[in-house]
């Protein structure tokens, strides 16, 4: 990509009313900008980490032959109503009434809906257990939106669940369901700590939380404190019969007896896990990217594109010949090298080549590795399989 | 995919309450599932439809130099009251009051969002022409929602917005993307109408809408009316500077004067698309899918797979080895010959494999094609290079 044709805007500056650091800098590399009060949009550089990241839950979720399928935003507070939910969300749900006068709410998770479409659309036992998921648009009508996309009201999801003939398969799929969520996590480089967790308001017995801690920074007139947060980026649920009680979904045993599903849901935050990522992976400078999710790959950064012929052709051609291969983001401009290297390291790339006349000379450009700041020098020509190394050995995972 | 691990239900009847031949195909064929008035889930054979018409689009737009955004749901309606669209709109507009007693809308379009964006971000006249566009879930509170979701209160749809410096420049983009539409509706196998028409509440003067006629059916008491429809599937819009006026986005001519920005907004309806594609692709059996956008490309069908050993191997050899290159269906159950032929022709599957002790003897199977109902006897070892020809063959767009 050619900055010239990027819609792009960083910021030098920490933003006003940004309390954590993930907020900061993601404001500051043109991922998000806000919009409203706790809603964000998200902008190429933020929309390009967010595929990414829905690309290896999406991997991860079919590996479990879970199945997509995608559930509408408005329900009708009827089912809200039957599970007894539209008490114990309280004001947390957003509430509309149509034209009609139907009330309707925005939806903040499936189980209801899910578990009536299961009920509907499946008779044989042959089918379960089933894992059915989505990833999808969600909201919660926070009292204090705030930390930007770690606590929004307008949010990203992955919901899954699973329904099952016995409690044995249920813990069977709980478990496996489990692995797969430190693998995920892990293939971002986050390492999770994990907890059982109170079912609270969604019911259910045995649930677990998966977190990170980060710290707070917190201004009080003349000193700052530091707070240690918890980030919530996943959950999973043992739900047990408690929706397929209240919506009457059942299958018969051998017995022809009935008997009511049990049931499983397993939740990602996938807009908020990015938030968490920035919390665990950057540095004073900016963000720092695990390869797997970069935006970009890598940046060039020529020193005098615009007045040194022989740069901007040596550029031009490593542009050319990277980007068939990797996502290549190109300084086409006429910026000073501080305001380019300083940008680059604020938005995380996690490699920059930078070309000047003095390395062309030797045949050369410089790579610089954004984590551990290390600079080499490289043949022009070995430029392309050094890197396409360096970004599979770090791409393992996949 | 093996149907014992997938989520299917597929009807034999016509559903009441359908009087568009595309709903009641999307129902029977188990693509969607109405949760409430107008509001639809959508089930794993819409699910994968969709993607691949989102893919088509997105390739298009990125051919356009367009870049990618994601827009809220929820919006201020204060934008709304600014651009008088609150009044305009009137009851078609989804509003919510928030807990802290702010008014909020749900998207239908976001002219007002993207306006706000581009003044705040954008400070350089370099930066255009620029074309953002986001592929997302919009609302329209529908006094009669009807036709499943080609008309539906939730719905996808592809808003593309462009910005420019001056009239020449945004005609030009116009121009391209109108040559686009052509090409992502043709890739579908979609041959659209285009007219002249009114820009209306959205503003502006020059506006083109991309459409198809239908015929839908209406029974009265004793008679079956027959009456055509006109489904938009596509608008495109000149909107001049009725937005950049209204929110002030302007850049510096070089006579350093203030010029607002020309814009111009692309709309698809990328969930009634699929609708318009069924209603010019099917026949008495069912859905006749384009083999760019089909949800699995073919359907194997063994005979006796249950009873047969044979029958069973050679099946599930060659599930093994065409599912590596194409998305392949597999009867792996106990049904009746004739179910599985009219499951097959009503979900659209472009070809059918029929694997029987019959063409066993002959080291062959019969591959049947859904579009013609051709048939023809094909030798085992040669299935897969004929199935790849015939499915690349009608690829030629990609």
């Amino acid at each position: 990509m050619r900055k010239t044709k990027y819609f792009l805007s960083t910021k030098k500056e920490k933003p006003s009313n940004t309390h954590s650091i993930s907020h900061q800098l993601m404001i500051r590399s043109g991922m998000i900008s806000q919009s409203s009060s706790g809603i964000y949009t998200w902008l190429p550089n933020g929309i390009k980490v967010l595929k990414k990241v829905i690309k290896i839950i999406h991997h991860e979720m079919k590996i479990n032959n879970a199945i997509e399928i995608n559930m509408p935003i408005l329900q009708s507070s009827k089912l809200w109503i039957k599970s007894n939910r539209m008490k114990t969300y309280g004001k947390e749900l957003f509430q509309i009434i149509d034209r009609n006068k139907n009330n309707l709410i925005l939806s903040p998770t499936h189980e209801e809906i899910i578990t009536q479409l299961v009920k509907k659309k499946i008779n044989s036992y042959k089918s379960f257990p089933m894992i059915l998921y989505q990833i999808n648009t969600k909201f919660r009508d926070e009292i204090r939106p705030k930390s930007g996309i770690l606590r929004s009201r307008e949010f990203i999801m992955k919901d899954a669940y699973s329904f099952h003939t016995n409690k044995k398969c249920l813990n069977q799929t709980y478990k496996k369901i489990y692995q797969s969520y430190i693998k995920i996590f892990k293939k971002m480089n986050l390492k999770v700590k994990i907890s059982k967790a109170q079912n609270g308001v969604i019911g259910g017995n045995i649930s677990h939380e998966f977190y990170i801690n980060t710290i707070n920074f917190k201004k009080n007139i003349n000193k700052i404190k530091e707070k240690k947060n918890k980030i919530e980026i996943g959950h999973i649920f043992q739900l047990n019969q408690v929706y397929s009680k209240i919506f009457n979904a059942y299958i018969y045993t051998n017995q022809k007896k009935k008997k009511n599903l049990e049931m499983g849901c397993y939740g990602i935050g996938v807009s908020r896990l990015i938030g968490a990522i920035i919390e665990k992976n950057h540095d004073q400078n900016g963000i720092v990217w695990p390869i797997s999710i970069a935006p970009f790959q890598v940046s060039i950064i020529p020193i005098n594109f615009f007045k040194n012929i022989l740069v901007k052709k040596i550029t031009e051609e490593i542009y050319f010949k990277l980007k068939k291969y990797m996502k290549v983001f190109l300084y086409d401009t006429n910026e000073q090298p501080g305001i380019m290297f300083s940008e680059s390291d604020l938005i995380g790339f996690p490699y920059k080549i930078i070309i000047s006349d003095n390395t062309i000379k030797k045949k050369c450009i410089e790579l610089q590795n954004r984590k551990t700041y290390s600079k080499k020098n490289i043949k022009i020509k070995n430029i392309l399989t050094i890197l396409l190394k360096k970004i599979k050995s770090k791409k393992k995972y996949f």
